[in-house]
């Protein structure tokens, strides 16, 4: 039984108010909130445990080496990955997209190599493939996603040329909420040799990730999305990308030896973990997803459906709102705009003022708005521990927007 | 008044227990305890005000920014650095010195150009630049230490040629303890027309910093050496160097505009932090910051000269002990090694059993140790809350390994 309401008692903030009226977060694809068991690790380990990993010999070094390093094994069994060593810890998706930009991409893109890319990508998943664009001739192939939001794999593959280095997708749309059929796109691409890199950031939130069933080479998460503390992520790297790649970060942990005329990099996951990690966010993303995995993501996801469903109903029912996004298996994120003119930054002010967070803007979107014509969207994304009830709150607030602006 | 004891009580993990005795920590070089308030400050921070930082319009995204973006002006502060626009927010010392590498330092460096450095850098402040010497033929030009492990700022300006392109050095040797006179070498590079990088992450803990008088080019401080959290820090980058850089990540936050085509950048410092930062990292280090300004950094450095003076006298008194860098000015870190070729691994771990934290290993250190002729010592660092009596039992204790080991 998935109990929304004993879920919500584990997350502290859930109880306070906004403007006198009970907290409505629906920013959980800006960044979700933390269990109490998330936020008692952290105090934990910064109250009892605290060294740093991996050089140290004593007592307290080594409770802290053992319980991040059993962190790599939490993603890796969270992500349906075999293998822990293909896990690399990172500071969130973006340093993961940077770090195979930087380390793969990089030193093998030739002038007139082409990336693909749909017009949905998060702007993590744009910016450093125009870096390789700037800074050296790379080409982006750009597919655009149809009229209700839906990305077709066929698109994607018949996108892919001779010049074509990489794929690289979104597996959900933070403004859209549509699903990209992954395993379609990485057969098709990997039949042309093509390597595929998958920004997971919001999919693996919403549903089982299963990555070596869907046998990406390179995939991203972060850490603040999945309920864990800012500044945490991975990325899995397929064994054979990371014997092609070179480091990124130089600095302590990630060598074998340092002379002065010459270097050795240590083996695979950590030739890629420089200096002192994240230590405390990592062991704490560790607790997040213990805590996903306890409630189970199959439960997650046919709640959060139950959830879209409601609120699809509820929003599609207005007829002076404008939704983005119609995909049938979307996620539970809605990006609308009202007619009328209202600017969605006015609209979010005034819902916050009835206790509902939303977030407004082009959600690091660019090329997407360009697609939609818009600059802004209102953004409502729904998280494990919402509610229909939530859904009404917000839907009541609109219609007061609607008042004040039409 | 430096009251000690009343400032250990700060830190709620001194009053721990290790193998049934009381927790002697001397392995703040490698990473620092935190305080209550710090503590505190991450728990209030994901209990009752979290939300992802600058693209929200609700209360709580309002909240986060609001505090966040405070941290940089708590930083500029507690360096003496007058515009905190110069100061970027990083996830410690590694990332600065590598986004000053790859950043500022890779598109400009010609094969045969230049990088003087000393023998005592630490890994985080050689391997960026060996990734230039392997990736594009960049020299690196070593100025040794002398016999008591001092670096003349004269012989580093004499190692500066017409090819020299940066001066990258430490301003604190995390082995030795020697502090550089970094104002000297400053003046004598850029009378040269040479910038300079300083890896500040030890020094900026012991003694009040002043980096607009010192005039460094780039200066990288890591917040987990600093009472704060993992995953935090800060590099300043003096704004003519600023102007002549390139983005480092790419992703939301940095940019301007995306579009298919195009994209345009932020003014730095946003220029050079993509993605959703390290939010309450940051935060814990604004606070960690502020305890420290409240102490007093110059009551800090008092008192920790005295421990020093304290620590060096009984340290130099055993003389079945090598200790390494014996500069007048030192700070307190003691690297030693037992007669008797006792490892320093073995001598870490009885050590923990008396419940004294060191770390044994090359420090990251790998040319200093070459230089020094050793694979590893044993380093015992001090910190603004360890005491005379802890010194007392470091020597009681290695006694004892001197019976156990001889």
């Amino acid at each position: 039984m998935y109990d929304v309401h004993a879920i919500r008692r584990d997350f502290p903030i859930l109880s306070r108010e906004i403007n006198g009226k009970p907290l409505v977060y629906l920013d959980n694809g800006a960044s979700a909130q933390k269990p109490q068991v998330v936020i008692d690790a952290v105090t934990r380990a910064y109250s009892e445990e605290y060294a740093n990993v991996h050089r140290g010999l004593h007592t307290l070094s080594n409770i802290a080496t053992e319980k991040y390093e059993g962190v790599r094994n939490t993603i890796a069994r969270f992500l349906g990955v075999a293998d822990e060593r293909e896990i690399v810890m990172t500071s969130g998706s973006t340093e993961g997209i940077n770090l195979v930009a930087y380390a793969w991409a990089a030193p093998r893109f030739e002038p007139g190599d082409e990336i693909v890319l749909s017009v949905m990508e998060h702007h993590a998943n744009i910016v450093p493939w125009h870096f390789l664009r700037e800074r050296q001739g790379v080409v982006l192939k750009w597919v655009d996603v149809d009229v209700n939001g839906d990305l077709d794999p066929e698109a994607v593959i018949a996108a892919i040329g001779p010049k074509t280095k990489l794929v690289a997708l979104t597996h959900m749309s933070n403004v859209l909420g549509t699903v990209v059929d992954m395993k379609t796109v990485v057969a098709g691409a990997h039949d042309k040799g093509v390597p595929v890199l998958v920004d997971g950031s919001q999919a693996v939130v919403h549903a089982p990730a299963d990555l070596d069933a869907i046998g990406a080479d390179f995939y991203a998460i972060t850490g603040h999305k999945l309920y864990g503390p800012s500044g945490s992520g991975a990325l899995h790297i397929r064994k054979e990308r990371m014997e092609e790649m070179r480091p990124f970060f130089g600095g302590g942990d990630m060598i074998r030896e340092v002379h002065k005329d010459q270097v050795t990099y240590a083996d695979p996951p950590m030739k890629f973990e420089a200096g002192t990690p994240a230590i405390v966010q990592q062991i704490g993303l560790g607790v997040a997803l213990e805590y996903l995995m306890e409630l189970g993501m199959e439960n997650v996801a046919a709640y959060e459906r139950g959830l879209r469903d409601y609120a699809r109903d509820r929003l599609e029912g207005i007829n002076w709102l404008n939704l983005q996004g119609r995909s049938a298996g979307k996620g539970a994120i809605f990006s609308f705009t009202l007619e009328g003119g209202a600017h969605p930054h006015d609209i979010s002010t005034v819902l916050d003022k009835k206790g509902v967070a939303v977030r407004a803007g082009h959600h690091c979107a660019g090329p997407l708005m360009d697609h939609l014509g818009l600059t802004a969207t209102c953004r409502a994304s729904f998280g494990l521990y919402n509610t229909a009830e939530e859904v009404d709150v917000l839907v009541d607030a609109l219609e007061l927007c609607h008042e004040l602006f039409a």
